[in-house]
């Protein structure tokens, strides 16, 4: 279960950062989705590194190939694996750190688990990991495309860096708006200030983490389960398991823990054009006992400062020993958060793949439904 | 999957507030743990409402009853499953309120979800669902106790309640100490402080929220898992899944989000005294890379203002028509969590279970200790 | 995992057969079914023992109690626990024998796997486990009838006692029908044989084994998995999980392994009445490739004979040493066929039930369907 | 879950017969454990077509390449992912059959289910998928090798085909002596036979089926689930996933539904020699209620006639109509046996390492033996 997410919609991923390859299956997705392999493919390029100055050299197509799961476009209904070689991986560029623990980085503890050291610059636990998670995403976006009568859109932003904070962003945000942003932050004012402040980072060899805002919008009321698997606890999963991720907040989060139930409930009443029913403020995120309500569906996730940093820093070596660490070389970025904004989308599109999928067998009247038996007539085939 | 939670000690729940009963079977305890009854009844009753004036007056003795997985008081290796009989269940009291969506309550997405209204205060969204889970988690603890050579300390506390926080805790702080305020706010100043607040609060009908502070010590290096299943992303699911939770952090958590990398790194050292590889801070809250890394595990939740006000609330009823809603009768807390701190333990004590038990299973090494096959030679039994 | 079967409609037991009771929870019944609690009694009622001269004299009511996940008997879409309070348990039959492993029984791999003698009279390895299985398959027969179309329908028979056949059974068999026969076999010539042969068998204190088989009508093509978890792969740990079961055969089974692919393989045809394409012959069993293709589902099921037989066995104790075992007390059938037959049918309402909910989730196009969210509009609501 | 097994030695294929590959992912591969690539690649020598006059001619090396979780050689405690590449598919020996379903095959239900006609030679169905059993089953072996103190041993072969039967097999029967048998059958009288029934199948069109018979030796005591997952019902389930399987017998199988329980006891004793406790018979295969008692197990599996024949069948398109079916084309072995050896053996292993793990979280005492933590002290590392 180590690698592993979803009840229905199954996601599986593999690979080393400097091992041969990445990739994931996705066990579960339902025959007769169209993929578009080109859509699949922006997706993971919005991951890559290398777009701008602000982010890691590390240069790699990233060319997904689809090895399963696909006949002429579409799914069979079998498991989809999906492959990206490493191409560009280069281990020396680690060794020699090998011999001692980085501080904030994973060495230690995967040594304390499994016993060795990966020669793989992180190896699972490297953001590359991430290029299966974003491929895993994208096709859960597609299905959700096809299955769903009414569009799902999915956009998240860099919401805050450090101290400076975008402002409030209105509901109409897509991601061709984010996207046009180097630093993935939908205000060109606050983008600026951002950058002035990575660029003095990068001189100075430090890093700087922040928070990422994420808004489901076009989920129906009724997905999400009432107890250990809440929809926010599944979110909230699958955040943290993001690398560097440190916090999640559903709706208005934090600062709900400082409002009065007076202030924090959420009204009903009815919207006058659909006739739907909707809450007049939405602290709840979209999410009430752990079900969707209909709502726009709104989290946080805070992201730590990028653990490589160029400074002589105090560490130990396998033994014991002190030592100076000082890390010259390698591909690092200043801050994870542009690149993290695809892999949030990526990890909420599985969340709610799965969550979609599972909400068709919540009860008797949506089962009878779909309950004909596949009995092709002559000449008339009813599936 | 929805009531299930734990790879291998899997817990799942069952019962709605108002029903027969609620309980839990836990599957995946190993054989041969001593199960100390009145500890477990000991963790029920600290769960439990009507202990202080701040508190819901229900007053039931929530006795658990143990129906199998157990003889001699020893585990048998097979499912333990624990009862508690709901004996003061007052369906009446929410009779009132049925025909309308409460704001806050899971009324209207179980609604949506399942199609159908709950007869019974909120079914498996009622607080009183958490009595399995904190039953469950007496067992993980007394599991841990005896499979783990050192101790394991879990302790949580109310950190801050709204904006009255408590001033930083020692290391040295015990659960004993904790309850032994009436909020569980180990500072009898911020407590006096936080009564008068809910005092003022109860005479409004108005309710509040906060931030309640986990602890974990002497959880060794290593448990926890590289990608999805990291330590940090269950810890967040499970307290995501409480009722009424809204946040998580890890470490400094938000904080955290605001450092440079510089400032952010735990340095890696050498305790002198066991010499150890501990860290010289501990913003990653005791876990990196999802692994735990030997310090002390520390995270917040945060919990919103509780939603059952006694205030005219807008809302609407099952068509939609605009209603209102007034809440006199029922047993309700001004604020969840003196009464969460239990059931932040309890998830942390399933997390840890089970992290306990996967992490025997990490490498060759530890795996070739107990490979001795089961055979009796002559007169000495070799267990 | 031990104790818990299916994906979607899970179903975990647990219980001693000498502890306080036995039950199960099915975590992922749909919401809005109705249950008939006397027609689940009915079910537990054909599987006590007692009824008969050629059963243990075990007498006990085996009344169940439903817990949860039931308002005014229809489900609400959380688990369902199911308790049988085991009131007429008699440790003392059994203590005489604990010292010394039962040839045939438990006691020494439950010795070996757990560390400890189960003062339970087999506990886990007890026959009375399976009630809570029963149980749990008249929920899901309950399910299926409301969630499909088109009736389906479950019939299993003594098939065989040790040499003892019935003849050919014809297709409009009905568990109506075998419920008339003592036995359970459809054919009273060849029950009176049988009754001949076991009453013999108890005058010497010695048991019999033999066949059971069992037909599923109306299932739908297009259940089951492709791989690891084909229909006929999931049906056949269903039966090996049943107490003293040895064997399992798909369609003609080991008859099929004896003929040659012009005679085994099903041609295609269309019935003229239906329009439906069916096989003119059913070697497969109404499986094919993992999946059900329409026709009737006939799977066989060997059992051992009993292992509790009244004579003088050689055996050891626990340190080793050889010992005599002779057992005259305690309460066991001659032949476990005729109680075996509702457990083979509950094990496959079960495995049914799983797959009837994973098959909603095949394609798009039955997505598609029931994709039509939650949206009350005024005066209308619409589910 | 329907392309997945295991719970803790998670394995999970992927990949159509005639797509661009197929291949598995492990997960739950303990760290550390070394991987011979050799002796992996051999496993898949043995299940290759293309070894004989009796298999198929389709003649692809199946080169495996290890995309992750391998570091020089060793296991890193993360998913491995093995691949095999498709070099030979030629989808268009099967186009003039497309239109048609084919008798016995799969064809008919993939449709049923997911709506669509497979191009890929049977897909999933075909047994190309097992490639990825047989890399995975390698992996198992070697793991359960270098975690298990005494050696486990698994062999399997062909007992009978159609009616000729193989005498019975000596106890010291290995995988060496059934490879050099073209047939797998370790007699060579018998395979004289057979060889002589398959040229008369070969040159009339014709198939065959038959049986295998699979022992595994030197599993300790203790291995297996007491009720859902006993050992044999996983054993079972494995077995009966596999393509053209029909039947599963455990032990004395059939045969003992024909004994009385006097005959059929396993009496206990202790071997002279070891001190273990064993029994004299072994007609319970070496599984008593769902764990191993130490004994050989030994089970049996049957298997249909291949489906593809050369002679006219009649059948129906997608529309119903009815049609006569030839097939000259395309690349079929007269039986499944010979190859289906490797594949038994490969399910074998897998359900084995998965029960090894499992078994490592029996019971307190072996829990306790490893607790150790990690915690290197200066100049001393202790693992």
């Amino acid at each position: 279960m180590a690698s592993q997410t979803g009840v229905i919609f199954r996601v599986s991923t593999f690979g080393e950062s400097h091992g041969p390859a990445v990739g994931c299956t996705i066990d579960g997705c339902p025959a007769g989705i169209a993929i578009d392999v080109e859509a699949l493919q922006a997706e993971l390029n919005r991951r890559r590194p290398g777009q701008s100055a602000f982010t890691s050299p590390r240069a790699e197509p990233d060319l997904v190939r689809i090895l399963s799961g696909l006949q002429g476009g579409i799914t069979l209904g079998t498991p989809i694996a999906l492959l990206v070689e490493n191409t560009n991986s280069q281990p020396d560029d680690y060794s020699e750190t090998l011999a001692l623990y980085r501080p904030g980085h994973a060495d230690f503890t995967y040594d304390a688990k499994f016993g060795h050291r990966s020669r793989s610059g992180g190896g699972r636990a490297s953001a590359r990991e991430t290029i299966a998670r974003v491929a895993a995403g994208a096709v859960a976006k597609q299905m959700l495309a096809q299955i769903h009568s009414s569009p799902i859109n999915v956009v998240s932003w860099v919401q805050r860096m450090a101290h400076i904070e975008c402002p409030i962003i209105t509901e109409t945000l897509t991601q061709k708006i984010v996207d046009e942003s180097e630093l993935r932050v939908p205000d060109s004012a606050t983008e600026a200030l951002m950058k002035d402040f990575l660029t003095q980072l990068m001189n100075s060899g430090d890093t700087a983490g922040g928070l990422i805002r994420c808004r489901a919008q076009g989920v129906p009321a009724g997905w999400g389960e009432p107890v250990f698997d809440k929809l926010e606890a599944e979110l909230a999963k699958a955040m943290l398991s993001l690398p560097a991720s440190r916090s999640f907040e559903i709706g208005s989060g934090l600062a709900s823990t400082y409002m009065t139930g007076r202030t924090h409930n959420d009204a009903f009443t009815t919207d006058p054009k659909t006739g739907r029913i909707v809450t007049t403020t939405n602290h709840s995120g979209g999410i009430q006992g752990g079900i969707s309500n209909g709502m726009d569906i709104e989290f946080s996730v805070g992201f730590k400062p990028v653990s490589t940093i160029r400074t002589i820093q105090d560490t130990v070596d396998e033994k014991g020993f002190k030592q100076k660490l000082q890390i010259n070389k390698g591909r690092h970025d200043p801050c994870v958060l542009p690149r993290a904004v695809p892999m949030v989308e990526a990890m909420t599109w599985i969340v709610l793949a799965d969550h979609a999928l599972r909400a068709r067998l919540n009860r008797k009247d949506s089962l009878l439904e779909q309950s004909t038996p596949f009995s092709p007539l002559r000449g008339t085939k009813q599936t």
